[in-house]
């Protein structure tokens, strides 16, 4: 009643970034603790002789999950895992988390004791404290809202923006099967949904099931990095797809890339289940997003301290920016990269 | 189709705070810089030379606000003040918000500009920078998640679990405004929704609107403790009422209390307003929550110190356990304060 309205546009008209920092541009730094904002995996502040670090994210049931196959319990620890990730992304080690929670009376308590048990088992693997949080109704369904702290060494902090040419550039694990996972439980969710008597076909598929329900963030390498002697130049976590990560590296660094196809490394059953589902593995792997794997940049002359380990895979090199982003295909083509990873707005389910 | 359930207790029956302390109750601190976990305005960790406090709203429509009479750049404001509040209320000065979005594709870029318009300002006022945040959709409504990050010199901070027998209990400015605008604001709609073209009566209501739709965190009174070289032995912000933030202070330190009911702070026109709508304004007062007001105690001799200072109203005094929370009533009588701040679980609008 106290509103009016002019001009309307749509959400979907802008992606996510664009509309954070359209929302966001009119914001000055006021406090000089504040050493970085909006912009990268976690917001950094300057506390004295460690660096913190603070990322949040949201998960809304319908966009984000289907609790029809997301058991509670795994929900809760991919909740934890995702955010810890972002940490692990600037080289920091997770300490604290909150969670907040809004949900809606179909739920129970036993069902909320579910979703704690995989966010208690989430803190204990990843030693963060559950500091607090705010827990309210919903009028539908579930939303859960999770913010991580973290400490890192200012001679250790990774910013995206930091990576320089001819810099290589270097995922750990493997890429798409969460994508591909998702598929599986898409395509089981309508068996079940048309033949609830039916029992889900997902036996063979647990490497990549386990990818899309239980992704563990890679707070490994860090010690890894420092036993090898490697700082890389620029790192980021495989949240919303490799081509959209590239993006945001090669945009905040000001630089091209060229990626090889034939290097992205992609997991026997995430490549296999993605034929039989007609996908090509290659845009599983570029476009699914949800690995949280780190993707990296390290300087050229290091390639030794990482050549043969099994944790990572040099798959390209950064370029000038005028050279754009670009895929050497495994035949030979050379096709720009979108930055096609996963948007909310445009999508109706992840 | 993984799901089983067995046994369903709805949410309902328990309270907000009794569930929170179920669903966390198996969580043990891990790090040592975790220095105050669940239980107070804001968590505590320890950084080095002073202390960090970070403390997490969630703010959902049509449990929290209602966009027939929020404006959106009103509830930007107030979703931020209402951090910074939580830091406040442990002597603490905000520095950091991050602001997560899950909204639906009913609201346009435009709303959401209007929306961080009030963000925008509420930061400008109250000096934090926006760090970082979420952005996402959601199948329905708009749910608004913020994080705020702070910082106290150790000699400084204000539990709520300090609070020392035969202390006074001190209240900032006045209560019940916020509670009784909304039930006007909630008149005002449903003479809207039967008869739209008719224009809301709100005049002469601007005090008691401003306390519900734009409410200011007490930031001043950090500077003013100082000033009057008062630190109080425990404070806490009313955001769910009186009764109910006492009876946090009285549990967690472990006392008992008396509250004079002539003695709390009520201003003019919600005393009328509550009367012009049947409500007694008391109750308003005790139960209504939202007003953002610090509620503290300090010990006996050191009431010269704030005494006729107008930022405050000393409403009653602890007492030892035993005797409970007990109100002097007007009359004379002695009645029990039952803690029946404001539960999201019980209520369908706020």
């Amino acid at each position: 009643m106290f509103q009016e309205s002019t001009k309307k546009t749509n959400l979907s008209e802008l992606g996510e970034f664009a509309l954070i920092e359209k929302l966001t541009n009119a914001f000055t730094v006021k406090n000089q603790t504040t050493q970085k904002g909006i912009g990268d995996d976690a917001a950094v502040i300057n506390v004295g002789k460690e660096l913190m670090l603070i990322s949040t994210d949201m998960l809304v049931e319908g966009i984000h999950f289907d609790l029809v196959y997301s058991p509670l319990k795994h929900l809760g620890f991919k909740a934890i895992s995702t955010n810890v990730s972002d940490i692990a992304a600037m080289n920091g080690i997770a300490k604290q988390v909150t969670v907040s929670l809004a949900v809606s009376s179909k739920y129970t308590i036993e069902a909320l004791e579910e979703l704690y048990q995989g966010i208690w088992l989430a803190c204990e693997k990843f030693k963060v404290d559950l500091i607090g949080g705010d827990t309210t109704s919903s009028p539908t369904g579930l939303t859960i809202s999770i913010t991580v702290v973290g400490t890192v060494d200012p001679e250790k902090i990774v910013y995206r923006n930091t990576a320089k040419e001819n810099d290589l550039i270097v995922v750990s694990g493997d890429l798409g099967g969460a994508y591909v996972g998702l598929q599986i439980l898409e395509r089981e969710k309508q068996v079940y949904l048309s033949s609830p008597g039916i029992q889900p076909e997902l036996e063979g598929f647990d490497y990549i099931l386990e990818r899309q329900l239980k992704p563990e963030a890679r707070v490994d390498l860090k010690e890894l990095f420092e036993k090898l002697e490697v700082l890389p130049t620029s790192m980021i976590d495989v949240s919303d797809g490799l081509s959209s990560e590239l993006h945001h590296i090669c945009k905040q660094s000001n630089l091209g890339c060229v990626i090889f196809e034939e290097k992205i490394p992609i997991d026997p059953t995430t490549y296999q289940t993605a034929r039989d589902l007609n996908l090509d593995p290659t845009v599983c792997a570029l476009n699914g997003g949800e690995d949280y794997e780190l993707l990296f940049t390290i300087p050229l002359n290091e390639y030794d301290k990482i050549k043969g380990n099994p944790n990572f895979t040099v798959i390209g090199h950064t370029t000038d920016k005028n050279s754009g982003l670009n895929l050497h295909s495994k035949s030979g083509t050379i096709v720009p990269i979108l930055a096609q990873g996963w948007n909310s707005f445009n999508t109706n389910s992840h």
